[in-house]
């Protein structure tokens, strides 16, 4: 029997998070984590942190951090404000800016949680569908709308939308507010940031978790007209005003630090990026041409799922979506060097035997 | 003039912090931290941690940290929930639990986040006025309503309710969620924690912030029957699947493992309590009798106004709040006993030259 309690209960879909397996042999290339360790200052801050100092409140503004930021990005202090990771910034930004009676807008396949967070609070949704080659089409989000957000690169396509084509689109809808969310930009697209000073309406959100190798110090980050900022501290201040703990305050400002080790790993993963792509076609691999730090895959003859399950045995974690138009296809992260040579040496083997197989079938 | 997209934010009055002024030589006894350092084992975990680590996702159920929780607590650790301070876990409470149309009960005088939470979220309230001494009347608590709560000892009175007296307000409501807000149950109240495996409408929240003086690290921790904890878990999953980071799930499982350090702190806070209380008294101040670990003291004769600024002045800060039936009120934290003496040997010198000075207008 129904409890009366529960009838008060908000009805939500949860989100389901990719698996976070432990072990040292494991390759985990599924939830899109950096290979490479955050900035070396960010383990000597580490090393010299005051445990005392956590009896107190951290700064309820993060100023630290935002000053960072801001110096980073060049804009005001007043352009910056952060969150516990990029989730926080954009799920506080849904319940600040979208509360229309019209549809906000998103791509049909794009990052899972945008549909959470509108049903979560109650904000009504359209997501017009990528074009056959997972592109998004931006006459789709010219009509009256409560508000846009989409990826740039999308995900988990990987696909980067030209900064011509996102101007348009905040160009065109100036009485919402236009989100971009840029968690994958610093793998190969343009950030829209520098357009934040030409439209008022204009969100650009980042995160630490992908290009900082941080994720799991949870910080994100927005940048934005001060107004549309000081819009998002009101509803912030009302739901927690301390949601930066000290660690990730003191860790975040050491990490905006050192560019040199930032644009480093980041040609890394870019060089592995592309030579993966090579070996991945060889296989019979096609994918959207990825600018983040991963791949949408799709095999010729294999189905994704068949292939999901069988590097899951060889504790090889990739992503696997269940859902409409994703169904075939794997997200593999790109990994060291090392990583996704295991993942190659794993797929040639298994798709010979398989091709072999299947032949005799 | 009015631009389009304003129209579609979120009205909020935002909740003010209290102030965190930095420097040397001040006391600060104006946001109920704790005077004493974390257990020592938490300065030893940080010392250990692995910077490179960081790069990962944490676990996004903080397993660590809800089992050593459990455990603690004796309850199973599907009973627990953790987030972002208590702040996080009651707002969170009020978005899963409170969505009916009666109005959800709380005291007039209270926390005062409690009101700013119904408003952001759009939930009905009503504040029951608590009775000439400060007291919550239980009867109040009797009516209709669409879900309870509030602190035990009551903020920023610092008055406990008894166990029984709980009990019967929880018994009350079996109809909608009680929550029991348990920020300073440590300095001198009785926990409600063992009624939660009789009553299923029971959600008990308590904190690191205060008794294990980890405010900086925002850890804040629900218990409750499965039931209610899996709901608060589906919305927390819709909302930001990763809330905790890996500096708050190690060092806050670390900080459970020395309960000596815990009540030696404690109780070094309750003496210096109850040696305040003497000499406030002495100095012509009033106060509920507090079991927290601040006082809310009203002088017979000079404003609390008057001497929140003469404090400020010094360094001394304490929190002043402007609104009803709090305006002539001080909350003054209980520091250690060398910041007790620096506040009282001011205030002599302060409310004894007042006297005179008041005398030969």
């Amino acid at each position: 029997m129904k409890r009366a309690w529960e009838n008060n209960i908000r009805k939500v879909v949860p989100y389901v998070p990719g698996e976070q397996p432990s072990g040292n042999r494991l390759v985990k290339l599924n939830t899109n984590e950096n290979p490479y360790p955050p900035a070396p200052g960010v383990k000597k801050a580490l090393s010299e942190m005051d445990a005392d100092a956590f009896r107190k409140y951290p700064d309820p503004s993060a100023y630290m951090l935002t000053d960072a930021l801001a110096r980073r990005y060049h804009v005001g202090a007043d352009q910056v404000f952060v969150g516990v990771g990029s989730d926080d910034v954009i799920g506080m930004a849904f319940l600040t800016f979208f509360n229309s009676k019209k549809p906000v807008l998103f791509p049909d396949v794009t990052y899972s949680f945008y549909p959470v967070w509108a049903q979560l609070f109650g904000i009504p949704y359209q997501m017009p569908k990528l074009d056959c080659d997972f592109r998004i089409r931006k006459e789709d989000y010219q009509g009256e709308n409560g508000g846009v957000i989409f990826p740039n690169p999308n995900a988990p396509t990987g696909i980067a939308m030209g900064l011509e084509e996102i101007e348009e689109i905040i160009c065109d809808n100036q009485d919402v507010v236009v989100i971009i969310d840029e968690a994958y930009v610093d793998f190969g697209a343009q950030s829209a940031v520098p357009l934040v000073s030409k439209y008022e309406n204009l969100l650009v959100v980042q995160t630490f978790s992908k290009s900082r190798s941080m994720a799991g110090m949870r910080i994100g980050y927005g940048i934005g007209h001060p107004d549309l900022i000081r819009a998002l501290n009101d509803v912030k201040y009302s739901y927690n005003s301390y949601t930066m703990n000290m660690p990730s305050i003191i860790l975040g400002t050491e990490a905006l630090k050192d560019d040199p080790y930032f644009y480093q790993t980041l040609e890394k993963i870019k060089k592995t990026r592309e030579e993966t792509k090579i070996w991945m076609r060889e296989l019979g691999f096609s994918f959207p041409d990825s600018q983040a730090n991963f791949l949408l895959a799709t095999h010729k003859t294999v189905k994704a799922e068949m292939i999901f399950e069988a590097l899951k045995q060889e504790q090889i974690y990739v992503r696997y979506f269940k859902s409409p138009r994703l169904d075939n296809s794997l997200r593999i992260t790109i990994g060291t060097d090392e990583e996704m040579a295991v993942l190659r040496r794993f797929l040639e083997t298994y798709l010979n035997i398989k091709s072999h197989t299947d032949r005799f079938c």
